[in-house]
């Protein structure tokens, strides 16, 4: 029975002023007295204030998880006793809540295997544990960062499990809903224009007719393919590190603690996470972020594709394409006045090209793992978190302020239809390529309309031409396409 | 009936000197008379001889196959005569085999679309059927290259057809084989050495102990994931855009034919190819190839990690860390008599680094489709089927020239687990992280054993420590980890 | 002579709660009453919510450097009166400054053209300068955000010209000093162990001798390459769009416009900036951005070797080089105790794989330009800015924390040197490469010094090999090598 | 005096069948006895059979160069007798000459020195050379490959010495002269037409006009700007290892060597090579190369920024913007006759899509050096190279078979500037950014002319109008731009 209680009750919040000394295995430093955290996180910080980038909250968070569910299994295996893990769990929730994100301060740039943001989520999990247990901040007692909230852990096998956890709930979150309604809308529209013909368009050339509703099934398509890709390298992600604990053998956390921290994050999150089969690899390589990169790129790909075609179709209005009008939602120029740009298309092309160059260097650094670990962890989480959120994101405000307010100019449309010459294409099965292209060349050279310059070739009749040109009939069946 | 009679039996080669005439719609022109090819295979090469890029033999031969299930779908219909689709499957089956590689002089850098190369592949093809037939090579009779030969067929729907074939046996007959034949050797090493304790190095420090089959082990799951995500990609290049031809609708290509020349690529090759479900995507898009060559460039961030730590525990061999021997294969240096050097290990690095390299490619090429069609094909399959190629090539000689007569020096592996200061994280939970560090510190700092070290602190009596810091009781169960 | 006066001292802020009324082409709409932006900065904060990134602050402090320079040309020019100029100017100093840095809250994900921010930009001073003459905020009285405020001016020309001021900024106050403080140390260190003989290393590989000084010499000259190249594209960075206005044209800007802003930013920033020879060049590309990120690039390649030398020279303690020490800045891990990692030499490398990455999207972004403009400007701007910041920031802390405290085991070094059968090269003149090759391959066999081996060869007596082999007399002359 | 005598009008060719013994440290092996390598050649051959990718010839070649100029110092400084020298001389120049191609059979994928390159050269020189002085090949008598011919090297100096000759030539003889062709013909067609005022397009929307001469010299300025880059980055490769031997300190090079071999290449070859000024760098490190690369894909970012636009403005005929037609060199489409496509465009934008993914394999391999020696030079040169080829070819195609022949549609372009609505910005100076916005609105809501739209507003006369809204004034002066 221990002298603590827990006051579960006691807000967050430390109501203290100046510094407070704060130790750890190099010695004594002090920290501003109204943070939660301590020596290891204030090392951190004077050692790497390097740019802008803080470790993503969502990271934290994440961490906030791992570390309920490693004090509930080391509860459980009566490691740790029940007034100290109800403490610590509690202080965990409160990470993984968002409530305590103030106190995670530390840069992206610091050590590659995280430690140090792993330290950072002891240290003020243990101080607000102490603080509920009516200890003193930075006594490190009743509850240690290390032997108590880290008990069985590592940073190397507890920092990946948090990537793949915050990771698993950014696609889940976000990326997949936004892609899913994005492609849903899509569909929508494309069921609507499913009967309007219009000119295909090949090598940015004229080429034979299909309707919008089949160019817009494809845009459809390619992002469930991208999702479904995306579904297939979260796979990966729900495998987790934890148990490996500083090498992957699991050294000092005992028999069966990887298979039951992860069974309670998949009860914590609704995420069917497991134990990685294979520790080694768990915590030598980067391998399932690295595919996950590769998917949101994948998707990346695809929208760049779609973002681009509706700004094109969009260019206008007068000496461009203009099949298309995109809502107008802000001026276009300080200069030129009633100019209207397609903002949503270029913001969306300008976030694919960031996911590449993210992708690029999440693959990079997962190249550059050495032996037990991969120390490329923090730049791979800020790079993958940063994609999936600003693609998520980007997804809507693309669907909410585009997409969804795009109309069809449909004389235009009509007239590239009635004007193109490579609806000469339907007559080759009767005479054959080379004369069809006789004919078309003749058009073209001549300024003629393709009925005339089939009718003047004398190879078809007016009855037959008009029997085989028909656009409506060169589009096949349905959206899927042939 | 047809006045042509099929002489099957005619040898390949035009027995010709000189030039023959060819001609396309934009008229004649002369061409090799000993070659099969026609008008607008010249014209391409007069237009596009750019460095040294030809397009790769694998995507022409796939081509042949895609030709062949064609004039079978075309036949079965009844809109190709039986004797033509029996010519033209003939020249298809010398093209699929390669008995017609020389006659496929094309530049990767020409059109797009790939057409150049289609028509390439359907000049021979024509021009070989007509010889069959006992018809006059250039003559377009009886086998026309574009009504006959790419009957029903678009180079935009049987250009993607051909390099998902290509890539498909690519992975199938290369790629897979010799990952998984690397994988087990490094498997069965690892048995092997599943008892040899070692020291953990992680940040490149010395770190807790694990046996050399464990960290054999790791690599050898990293290769089987990657593996794993090469086949779920390859499920995708099984979607074949044929019967889509010129813009997805399938003008000119009758109901049905998508569905049924994949059943005939299928039977041809044995791969479970199907139609794909919606050709505008299908042509739109390379989606498919950016997955494969994301899961082949997953390949190799694996690959690289491994070869770079084994070439790292070969360093030496005396001023290095010396874990490994590797094989000496060849003399090192051109200077340094007698020197050793990892060149398996380099090579491999540089493929990998390749890899890195041709699949930004893949990826911008993705993004870079414009309406019905995206025309980065020709870089794309060369650059997949280049990455497929090396690393498989890469593997085979990795694994035979370097890992196979990798040994292990155990005296070394075993002086330095004697010598390391981080086995005392064994008594961390005996006497706690604070009280441990101090011990390490105290070894280093003094130049001590770990040994002296503890047992002069006063923490622990020589019993409890021999007790408790045995490395092969640091090193969990089985060579999974944790 | 306005009505209008001049408030000078007025200090920044607007005192009003709530919400204030602006207005644009499209129509009116609130924004918070307590900040200095109009319409068009709402509506993008309505429509571009998107992911955390926010227009870097350096942009828009450069964006007011240009605005200023813009008001005096018109001023000068009698096209802006004076009492309207110098409240602009006053405003725009304001901004430069960074006094009104909260007032730019936009994302980087917007119009490509960075029109939003030009409009955010033109706002905040209009409103400001409006407060500052005793007019009404949100009343574009007197002072007009298009009419005044960007006079003579567009998106198009004036963003990549603040583009082009911050980044010279960052360069010449950041990213070059720091390299120069790195180098310059890195020299100091190379002086001072110019004298120490160490084992080179080739292949990971035991090779012939050098000093601990030439090593080092080679990473400075290394860096200091870099750094001409910085230089060299910075000259392109000088080179100013402000001018052309819409399309490079110079529409509704007097003649000598671009020249004279640009005499006015060499003024205002010590940095050598000149109109841009040709305008249409610099709207439409982003060549001088894309010529910075490669040159940046080049620094992080370099630097990316450097820090993973030091690490690796630094491994061990007991298992690893260990020829440097590397000061111990923090525990390094959270389950190990006494650990010590090489954790600036990680943050490095992460910093130079981040920058790779960047680099990729700035020259993808460089491609992807449309007729008379460039629409990938914010993408590109954050990305470079980004690098340069965290490169900056990151030599300092890799030079203050691990070079600064970095040490030599001369043992260890020696040990080295004396070990190593390589030194053999030096017979090779005297007995040839066949011979001493031999002599190596005796000694490593069975394990004797290259001494014993050479003696007891017959080809060299002892005489001649303790004059040919003296390590001393094997590195050269001086730190510059050969 | 030796019993050697040079017969140096032998002609090249062993005339010999089946296999002759050759060997090296390792032993001996057989090699094709019409062949000039040797065994470490051989060696290479049997445990590097990795793809289709050999050493480019480029290299070898360049590498004749280098072995030439080290016979030279070496013979004058009295270290290699002039018989020798002589004849390693001229083996080196047939070499150099191209004449021994077939004797370069290795893959690029061996070791990362190139010391297996290396091993070629210096095996096929002196076998040549004992042929020439008429002794026995595979003899090594009375010429050494390494005593001999490679006096006074090795790889790790030499390697990087015929890389950097070979970019240099490449940059030299192939891509400066074509770039500067290109960009020639670019700034004559706009001189040709710098009086024809077309639509302006920004964010791919009309914007105000410019004329067709000023919008091709943006293209021709970011050409010469990028062709400025590479001369600066050649001026890296000018310097040479050569001196630098095994690790930098020059061991077993005589005192001055370097500088006298990087004279002799000056000498040889016309270009200012001179030696590194720090060899370790210049070993350790692949600087030049990255920088080189990074040059070649600035030219690439421009190139496909100006293939896009002139695909584009050639998109049509029909239903795309059409101010351009560029010429039909071949029939477009094998289903679609008639068709023409901007292939030449598309082949240019897929050879820079290429370069980007060659640049990104270099730079990620320049990061990769380790210790004394950068291990990836190999696959640096191969991509180099590869880059330098078909860049310059592609302009040279793209020049001739595009450009050369493109013509512009008048009567297109001049309808574009008539129905615009962004002339109105001509009218801001006069009414003001927001009154002129609400013509412009006006006139495209209801589809009048922006005259028309104007005029009924009341804010302008017809007169003042007409005397406004010029689009030949709109244009400025010059192709310069402001």
């Amino acid at each position: 029975m221990s002298e603590y209680r827990l006051h579960s009750d006691l807000p967050i919040g430390l109501n203290a002023q100046g510094e407070r000394q704060e130790h750890d295995a190099l010695g004594a430093l002090p920290v501003p007295a109204d943070r939660y955290w301590g020596a290891q996180t204030q090392r951190s910080l004077i050692h790497f204030s390097i740019g802008t980038d803080r470790m993503p909250l969502e990271l934290c968070r994440a961490y906030g998880l791992v570390k309920k569910a490693a004090a509930l299994v080391n509860q459980e295996a009566g490691r740790l006793p029940d007034w100290k893990a109800a403490a610590i769990m509690q202080a965990a929730d409160e990470v993984a809540d968002g409530r305590l994100d103030a106190h995670f301060p530390l840069f992206v740039w610091q050590t590659g295997s995280g430690t140090q943001t792993n330290m950072n989520v002891n240290e003020v999990i243990a101080n607000r544990a102490i603080q509920l247990l009516g200890g003193e901040p930075g006594s490190q007692k009743p509850i240690h960062p290390n032997d108590d909230v880290n008990m069985g852990q590592s940073s190397n096998d507890t920092f990946p499990t948090a990537m793949h956890v915050a990771t698993v709930r950014g696609i889940d979150g976000g990326l997949l809903p936004e892609l899913d309604a994005l492609a849903g809308l899509i569909e929508a529209r494309s069921r609507e224009w499913q009967d309007v013909v219009k000119i295909g368009r090949t090598h940015l050339q004229d080429a034979v007719p299909l309707t919008v509703g089949q160019e817009w099934s494809g845009w459809a398509h390619q992002i469930r393919d991208a999702m479904r890709a995306v579904q297939a390298a979260r796979g990966s992600a729900l495998e987790l590190a934890a148990g490996g604990t500083a090498v992957g053998t699991g050294l000092n956390a005992p028999t069966g603690f990887g298979k039951a921290i992860a069974a309670r994050l998949a009860e914590l999150t609704g995420a069917a996470f497991v134990t990685a089969p294979n520790k080694f690899a768990a915590l030598a390589g980067l391998d399932a972020m690295v595919r996950v990169s590769s998917a949101i790129r994948g998707c990346a790909v695809v929208l760049m594709k779609i973002a681009n075609d509706m700004r094109w179709l969009g260019s206008g209005p007068r000496c461009g394409l203009a099949e298309l009008s995109l809502p107008a939602n802000e001026p276009g120029s300080s200069i030129m006045p009633g100019k209207v740009n397609p903002t949503q298309c270029e913001a969306m092309v300008m976030i694919c090209t960031q996911i590449l160059g993210n992708d690029a260097a999440v693959a990079f650094a997962g190249s550059q793992g050495q032996f037990e670990l991969n120390v490329m962890r923090p730049v791979v989480i800020a790079n993958v978190l940063h994609s999936l959120r600003i693609l998520a994101d980007g997804c809507r405000s693309f669907r909410t302020f585009s997409v969804e307010g795009t109309q069809l100019n449909l004389e235009r449309i009509r007239r590239y239809v009635e004007g193109s010459v490579m609806l000469v294409t339907a007559l080759t099965p009767v005479i054959g390529y080379d004369r069809a292209s006789a004919i078309a060349h003749d058009a073209m050279e001549h300024d003629l309309s393709l009925r005339d310059a089939a009718l003047r070739s004398g190879l078809v009749n007016a009855e037959t031409f008009d029997r085989l040109v028909r656009p409506i009939d060169m589009v096949g069946h349905g959206t899927a396409g042939a």
